[in-house]
């Protein structure tokens, strides 16, 4: 089966929060691939991966990086394919970098930008999704059956005394 | 020929920066609507708006919103179809309320953000280019023709002295 | 005893903060009722309540939610009921982006806005206490003697010393 | 006609912001009033506007201020009268400082607070409507149909190309 | 001995901050008071404590409070004892409202205003040191005295890594 | 006369703030300088000025700056004279550096910090004046009665529909 | 003579920012080249120009880029020669994003970064002399002769009220 | 072997976030001092220590501080050897504050500021090797040597799901 998505990410320590992203694809039944590509310790790579993507079949990238986040940016500078960013939650500033760092990326290259942290993670995957779910009708159904049952959840759920 | 990209916005007034994705758009031969929908003066189009938007054959809704910006958060709500969302550039607060809005969505409903302004909006149609260019090869196409001339125009205009 | 108040809130998760807004109503004797309605995974309830809240006899809705908080706007955005929101503190952000999503509403669709977190949902209460009080004398009263003692118990207590 | 509302500011040149409740209140034909009581500079008129508020028959009281803007939080310190609090854009900070000064009042004492500047004053003038329509149902009407011709004039204006 | 420095707090929970201040007039030998004033809580014995100062003899006042930190402002708003303000750490801001609620005041009133926090607690004393050292030579000399000593110290231990 | 009170300022440019400190002195008929001294041009003439303003007779020393703000700080460092401190607005990120740069002294070196631009150098003037009011009598009833006109002044113009 | 400075920009807008920095090493007479190299959309020339910098002989690179700002940081992770970073001043957020984007490179990789806009560009070129210093003396000396100038124009013009 | 990098710290505290630049330093077999040196506490000790650097034969000195931090800035006013900043991160601003403070400088007077806290450390001695590595080939080598190792390092743990 075709990798449709490349999640990548800075930092082995990144890993804790792009994992939530793996698993709603793997949730999903969305084949997907997961690298460390750093864009300041290992840029030829980067580059390699970028130049790659497309070829190699990818339809989404995922990529995940805290501080000065210049991965999801550098990548989306050297493909076409469609790039998700998610800012990890940094150190001293919370991901108030991370975030700037992805999106506020200048007109000509774009980084479809999620939520800091956990959250966003999960919806980069939802996102792309979404995004795969248009071409291959299966991913649109599994995803909107996650939806209604994510729906079905809150409502099953209404009165916040009876939670733990 | 089929409309694939709707590009909303909560006020008239936001045209003004909106006005840059649609005419991408148009550059790039893509088939688009324009609308303003208000998350808080029209709920009830907003909610038709989203409702309706698989059905008609949407791929891409691209949705502009300032302040406490709910429209794209909301629309996403709504569908599934993939949600890009546009900070506008706001009064007092510059956008950074607009971007924070729109971005920090929880998990479970994701919006691809991008900058804030009319670079945000520029890329916003060029993310959907990326987006329908994984189905609809000719856009893939002319995505790439556009990132090339794009590449070109910077390295022959190497030396700012020379330019205007 | 027809309810007056309705506390809902994005998820129950929020619940940690937003009882002590059912706290307060308790106490002051103020009918009420808490629900869970999340403005992203229950678009369609959210709306229902809202669309109830006046011919169900509300007199004030308050709504807690956090990061990119759409659900007091949304409610807002559906009744001529008062609506006063809460920003729930948020993990990245520490509520700051709760509080601009809330607070930053464009003209035409108001939400009071109180202070983030266990805070702000006190004075919702207290708030609420004071519109009602308005049409409901007895509220008022109940209102000024918890003012009053809150009053007394500082100036009880006005050697930092001998306090633990 | 017993005056309802009362609009306070800290500064005279407060009023090109509170202006714009003012007129919203009178288009809806609400009893209002309108007068600079500065918490820094006329401390001791502030404290016995507060404390007649409520026996001069005021029900709601919206208290425009900037900077360290102390003027809303100290007029609900004095009264049991809801208070609605406006951040008046400030030169250096925009608001900012005037938003948190306002809305992080501690447990206690609330203030509900709008958004910066005037879509703040216009929201604050709504809301009075909103909570004085509770008890008055002749401006829960003027207010719904309000609401509704807001409504109205954006379905009106859906093209965003025809609008000057 | 007349009591020169009056040392105020919102709360009695700030006195885990504001004691720094006490500890260094004390060391000083400067007669200082204690006490919680609430501006919101107990705004008639604010107003009392300021209006009554100047008379009582006090040459300077130290204010601590949070959030929407009024207590300095509101002293110095009744009183032209010069006023020093402390903004206390808030939870979910970490002062930075605390900060521009005190430190922001506008043209007529001034509040000197410290670091956030315990830092800004102990140069309170020391600033009250110094201008009560304008008056009485005596504290001018023990101030002087400790800031030598504070410089001897940091001298002396000149090697950081042979400090636990 | 003795010069009372020194101003400062890290640049000629910061004059047009500046100049707001020395006319309210000048209008209060207290004694002072202004002097251009920059912490990080003219590092030297920073520690004479302030070795010397003990001795020849200064009892506050005013220091505005913008930026990297350490002109304030390093004269407190200098000498035990109280020192306030006038954020100057800077240009991109207007004031909240030069705030931040003068507010935050750790704990040993206070400077009473004011708000951002004019206000700021206004009410340090003020300031200064309360504190050389407690050892010299008429500038204490200088400043009641300026003071004084200030609230009869605002007393005055009540009504901000009247005021230009 | 051998270039010993590259001076880099994403933008050709960039360089009415930029050419202070050019402008300060003409005037120091330090071989310089300017150039466009865009990390987004020329990321392979910002490759070449990084790998080949070193080999050129170039010491010192300085780079400015705005707003999610990675040209700084890329050109550092492929060249062992010192990068500075010069964050430009963007439209929305006033340089904010571009410092962090800059600043807060992860550990392994650093970019010297300087102030906000024109001053940012002034002192790269004053640091990059600096550097350049400590291998050429002639450049130490000029370096120093400008410092000194700086300084005595500086106490040439003490008194702020007699310069335009 | 002449010192080339002086390591200072504006307090002894700092030198858990300090020390990762003299570790650094010490892999590179770079001759360095450590010193605590507080602008505000010691500034005599600050100006003896920049007076002396360039005649003592250092070439680079980082500085660490915190909060309002003067020290980087007030060294490099009085040396025309090449300043690095760290900015330590701050209990309450998480080190904003610090950044600010550093980064900010007004032309005349760079300092090369590094990321907040331990990276920022980290990459004061990297850069402090880039710059002395110009005029000593063989920390050039070393520097190179760490960077290839540092980039196999990622490259031989490209699976995160690997790594503990």
């Amino acid at each position: 089966m075709t990798v449709l998505v490349g999640i990548i990410m800075g930092s082995t320590s990144d890993w804790e929060t792009m994992r939530f992203a793996a698993e709603k694809l793997e949730q999903f039944g969305i084949a997907h691939e997961v690298e460390v590509v750093s864009a300041h310790r290992t840029p030829d790579k980067l580059f390699a991966y970028a130049d790659a993507a497309e070829s190699r079949g990818l339809e989404v990238i995922i990529a995940g990086a805290g501080g000065a986040a210049h991965l999801p940016g550098m990548v989306a500078a050297k493909t076409a394919v469609p790039v998700l960013g998610v800012p990890i939650q940094s150190k001293a500033l919370n991901g108030m970098d991370s975030l700037l760092s992805i999106v506020q990326m200048p007109a000509g290259i774009p980084v479809g930008t999620l939520a800091i942290g956990k959250a966003g993670a999960i919806n980069a995957a939802l996102l792309a999704a979404a995004i795969v779910g248009n071409k291959y009708p299966e991913y649109r159904e599994v995803l909107q059956l996650f939806r209604q049952q994510q729906t079905d959840t809150v409502l099953a759920n209404a009165d916040p005394r009876s939670v733990k």
